[in-house]
């Protein structure tokens, strides 16, 4: 994954090469690529060569890069480092930072239209699915959410944000797969119940992370949920009662993936790790 | 084409409601819609029902809609009027702006691919090529090049931030009907040379009208090139040479179409219009 996204660039002359540099700056930061993996380990379950599925793992890893570039910004949560490194924004400055997140999602939207294989009819359903989930149904409307909430969220406002802001594009990144392989919709059903629990899942580890992880693994300063007064699962449910709810998403998504007909084992170990992480 | 725009609406929750209101006190401002009418008139002159079209050239408008938000940020041009009215960042704030522009880029795509008629392959084939134009080697990569031009920029370096800035999108609004219709290449060749020729023409206009225009017309204070040290057709060649090469850019442009085997005469009108307009 890291050397497919290392080779691509994005622009193809020299006057825009900085733009190409600051756009590749944040996206080769040392990362997760939790999307990409899902994505590419749905297709191990389905058989699929992870080869033929590396430019869609590539457009999600790059949707999900423009997101934070553009979370990062001053007027959103005024953020000074990610993934160990000065944000977009620091280091290219404000201007840059816009338009590297607004080319990084034209970017990952061509990179999946013009590279990967698959029926026409089924990589129009995918990239349907990826720009649904990156559009004011997902992403852009739970980065709204976050910025406009206002005081405390109870709990199902709470996870419906995150359902939007992160959950939406996590569970594409499974859903794309589906959708490409052009699985009948019964048979996908257990692995979309699988994603919408590992997205909840991932997002409280990340709210307990916040509060008890160690920086240098992070990347980021810890607490910054609270600096920001962000609700988060900890803030409204503690740490311990956080704790429980991974456990129960934990929980949750494996018995999903035990009722699909399929190779699914590597799904259930990204599943623990998202539940064990440190960063 | 109004009432299309119109009738779009991008939450579907109460909660992203005044996002949806921010994306569309943009889009719905009162504008020249140039690029739907380019799509539209593409279709006609093949003989495409324009009501057919209509999914793709909203799309291409929301997409002009979104970059003119973000090139209006404090961080970007920093412009407090467009269309008549405040800038969606003066009206809404600076992070709904941003989630703003966002949004319509990926509502745009959603339209057109939920809602363009057409073989999945051609349907396809044109939102590579909107993607393309928004992107580096399109719109957002001439946005950098004109945030970044230092000094004054020749002749060649200005009609290439151009070409991409507005050149690749007003292009795509003629290749895109090009491609959903499957016309052969060759076929293709007269109306693709309109279309650059199009572009060019509507960015020296649009330098001419920033001195000499009627600011109530224009929807934003004449004179904002200048005062914020942009390069134009004006500032490189002087006004009477600007005009010369309108007049010249508008020949070839109505020389391309008489080449074309279509019913061109609606697009040769928009040639017109778009070396007449006031606005």
């Amino acid at each position: 994954m890291e050397e497919y996204l290392a080779g691509l660039s994005f622009a193809d002359e020299q006057a825009t090469a900085s733009l190409d540099e600051a756009m590749r700056y944040s996206l080769l930061a040392p990362a997760k690529r939790i999307r990409p993996v899902l994505a590419l380990a749905t297709g191990a379950a389905l058989g699929r060569d992870p080869a033929e599925l590396l430019p869609l793992a590539a457009g999600l890893e790059l949707i999900h890069t423009y997101s934070l570039i553009h979370d990062d910004l001053p007027a959103m949560d005024d953020d000074a480092l990610r993934r160990g490194r000065p944000t977009c924004h620091v280091a290219y400055g404000e201007d840059v930072a816009i338009l590297a997140g607004d080319g990084l999602f034209a970017e990952a939207l061509r990179v999946v239209l013009e590279r990967q294989a698959g029926e026409p009819a089924a990589v129009l359903a995918a990239v349907r699915e990826l720009v649904a989930a990156a559009g004011v149904g997902g992403m852009v409307g739970g980065q709204y959410l976050d910025v406009t909430a206002r005081g405390e969220l109870d709990a199902a406002a709470l996870r419906h944000l995150h359902e939007l802001k992160t959950g939406r594009l996590i569970g594409a990144s499974i859903v794309c797969v589906l959708l490409l392989e052009q699985l009948d919709q019964p048979a996908t059903m257990p692995f979309r119940r699988f994603a919408v629990e590992l997205g909840v899942l991932f997002q409280i580890v990340d709210d307990i992370l916040d509060v008890t992880g160690d920086e240098a693994a992070l990347g980021k300063p810890r607490g910054s949920d609270e600096r920001h007064g962000k609700p988060t699962y900890v803030s409204v449910f503690g740490l311990d009662r956080a704790r429980e709810l991974a456990a129960d998403s934990h929980h949750k998504a494996r018995a999903a993936l035990a009722e699909a007909s399929a190779e699914t084992e590597l799904l259930g170990q990204i599943a623990d790790y998202v539940l064990t992480r440190q960063r």
